[in-house]
């Protein structure tokens, strides 16, 4: 998955061990999983060469990552014209987000 | 690497099998490895769920992805409240951008 970090949310993971980020739509901290309860555990953050980038590299609980109840958000790729889906389905949102 | 990619460099990229992206600060159409001759073989291209994001699976050549020389753009890590690098450097970039 990709979203946005900023200083809250970055010191809010680092503090909890949780992936935190912060939704700008909603213009709020956002603990993922705080919904599904899919919350992820940070094993190692990387910075990127000129650091406006990080990754958090996590143990996904529930191995779902995806709103959509897939276990990564890139749970597509381009075959030819159109997309094919090669993640695996662990959850029905209609089931988890109520 | 994190980078921009508009409808022009997503098609280029498609059409060539190499990464393109755009840069936005040079406002102009950026073959990767076009200086270092570093280019990236495309082998797959994930879409993510809200299709605003995508991955390049790539063949890197020269083993070096960042402009600094590493095998990765993500070449530190958080370690405290420091930097610790944990990349691979591949080259030193003043023999390659001249």
């Amino acid at each position: 998955m990709l979203a946005y970090v900023n200083e809250e949310a970055f010191k809010k993971t680092i503090k909890t061990g949780k992936a935190h980020y912060w939704s700008r739509s909603r213009k709020s901290l956002w603990l993922k999983g705080e919904s599904s309860g899919n919350v992820q555990e940070i094993k190692e953050i990387l910075v990127d060469c000129d650091a406006d980038t990080i990754i958090y590299k996590v143990k996904q609980n529930g191995d779902a990552a995806c709103h959509l109840g897939y276990d990564s958000c890139f749970f597509r790729k381009v075959d030819g014209n159109s997309l094919k889906i090669i993640g695996k389905r662990i959850f029905n949102p209609e089931d988890v987000y109520k």
